[in-house]
């Protein structure tokens, strides 16, 4: 299932508007099949590691992240019959398709043709790998991560504006890493201007997985850009598992007043700015207190002389 | 070596004008006599050990985490001519005491009497473990370290100065045991004059070592508090070791943009805080490039919800 975990992993950012889900077939203690949701969404995994497996399938044993689909759609056959079809005698599935459209009917399509099947195997390493997707089912908009590259003291640039650069190479280059597993990038009309970001993948390889660019405005649209005119218009966005929010301060501090922020990396420089620009402005708090419980810190890691710092919201789901 | 450095980085804070030495003497494998710094400076901690090692001191082992003493003091006799007297076969010490009172002299003193002895071993732990004396012995002022509970966003206080509480008890409780082993504390009048603060260690077993307090400020002195009318003032504690530096944003600001702080400890909370009090102001920076190369992450660790992050000055010595 790690295996299987990992493929879906490697395909975030390219397959929203579905699930970015891995499946591994064995039979004989020998790998035969393996597969990934491919980029825009077609082929499903399944489909795949089937294609990839054949014959060998029947009789096998077949991991998957997520449920198989159970509806026909005009781009494909529901996976869950094609895996009836291809008659492996074990299924083993990490998480339950909130999708309505499947949401245990592929698993019963499956035992009712006598397919041994277990749920729940990686259950909480899967979710983690598809968040976005399982964001979208539950509230209906992309998960939404916040990255932002500070000092010690939280200031994101000099009172000039310069923020060239905080972060160093390692951090920056983790940072086209994120932009590659994202569906869409968005930044401010301000940063837009300012920096006329390109917002692209530039890592040997993943050059083609530059993302959607997105501009929040009150203002015109950009040629070259969505545009989100309030943070509530992530709403709209049926079709982005992953939103990534690049800046600048008014934006980021317009997603967090909303609480439309799930997710924040902080590469931490150790460097201090002191009179500068800080991350925030008014976020809506009363008082400390209501700071509080919020954010939990997630895995950090050293990236050469920054820090990556993770931290999640606490949401009841 | 690294039960003598133990010993030695317990006495921290309570050692002053001397050394937070630690010794241990080994005799067939069985350790005989232990000894750290005493409070006060006196007696040392070679002096300790071979009081409690008595007659199997002779053609022992003795490890000290720095070089004896060579020099007789009104309150007790030179460290070197006790070991002598003493007789152990083999003295291993960290490091050479830079006091030029003994700098070499007291291994001298043993190589003269016909002991064996060893310099070097665990020398990067015992410098850490006495960085406030080696720090004073260098730069003739004690190594100051900086405090601050900050949010994500490196705020200290919401708009109003509260800041009660950032962090949670865990980096509280931390904070009183930094303060037992440091010899002074000292805040702004700002601070003072908010929050009173009492600045003494309330941690059970340890309310005896709350150290010396001090108050930055060009008024009057206050009673029970000493007074610095200036960060350069530092040169004048000829006293102390280590210099704790607890706020507030001005205090903190006036020692980094006189390149006086040495350490900085953030307890860092998973808080934003948004609009709030900036942790330092203008620090004397042209540009962010200045910014780097100055501050090197050392450990952090996890302390309840928040989290210790590390900071050392990097200088040439």
């Amino acid at each position: 299932m790690a295996e299987a975990i990992g493929l879906g992993l490697a395909a975030r950012g390219r397959s929203a508007p579905n699930p970015n889900v891995g499946c591994v077939i064995v039979s004989d203690g020998e790998i035969v099949g393996r597969g990934a949701t491919q980029p825009g969404g077609r082929p499903h995994a399944e489909a795949v590691a089937l294609a990839e497996a054949g014959a060998r399938s029947k009789g096998a044993t077949l991991f998957t992240s997520l449920e198989p689909c159970a509806h026909d759609s005009e781009r494909g056959p529901a996976c869950s019959d094609l895996m009836v079809e291809a008659a492996p005698a074990r299924v083993i599935v990490a998480l339950q398709d909130p999708d309505p459209r499947t949401a245990g009917q592929g698993i019963e399509r499956l035992k009712a043709a006598g397919i041994t099947v277990d749920v729940g195997c990686g259950a909480a390493a899967a979710a983690e790998s598809m968040a976005g997707y399982l964001t979208r089912m539950t509230f209906g908009r992309p998960r939404i991560t916040l990255k932002l590259a500070l000092s010690i003291d939280g200031k994101i640039a000099m009172p000039s504006g310069t923020s060239k650069w905080i972060s160093g190479e390692d951090a920056r280059a983790h940072v086209h890493l994120e932009r590659a597993h994202t569906d869409m990038i968005l930044v401010g009309r301000g940063t837009y201007l300012a920096d006329a970001p390109r917002l692209d993948v530039r890592l040997p390889g993943l050059e083609d997985w530059s993302p959607r660019r997105a501009l929040l405005t009150r203002g015109d649209a950009v040629d070259g850009w969505e545009t989100l005119h309030s943070p509530q218009d992530v709403y709209r966005l049926h079709d982005v598992n992953d939103l990534l929010v690049e800046g600048g301060s008014a934006t980021a501090t317009a997603f967090l007043a909303e609480d439309l922020v799930d997710r924040i990396l902080i590469y931490r420089a150790p460097i201090i700015v002191g009179e500068g620009k800080s991350s925030f402005g008014y976020v809506g708090l009363e008082g400390i207190a209501d700071a509080h419980g919020r954010w939990r810190a997630g895995d950090g890691r050293a990236l050469g002389v920054d820090r990556l710092e993770v931290y999640e919201r606490v949401r009841e789901s």
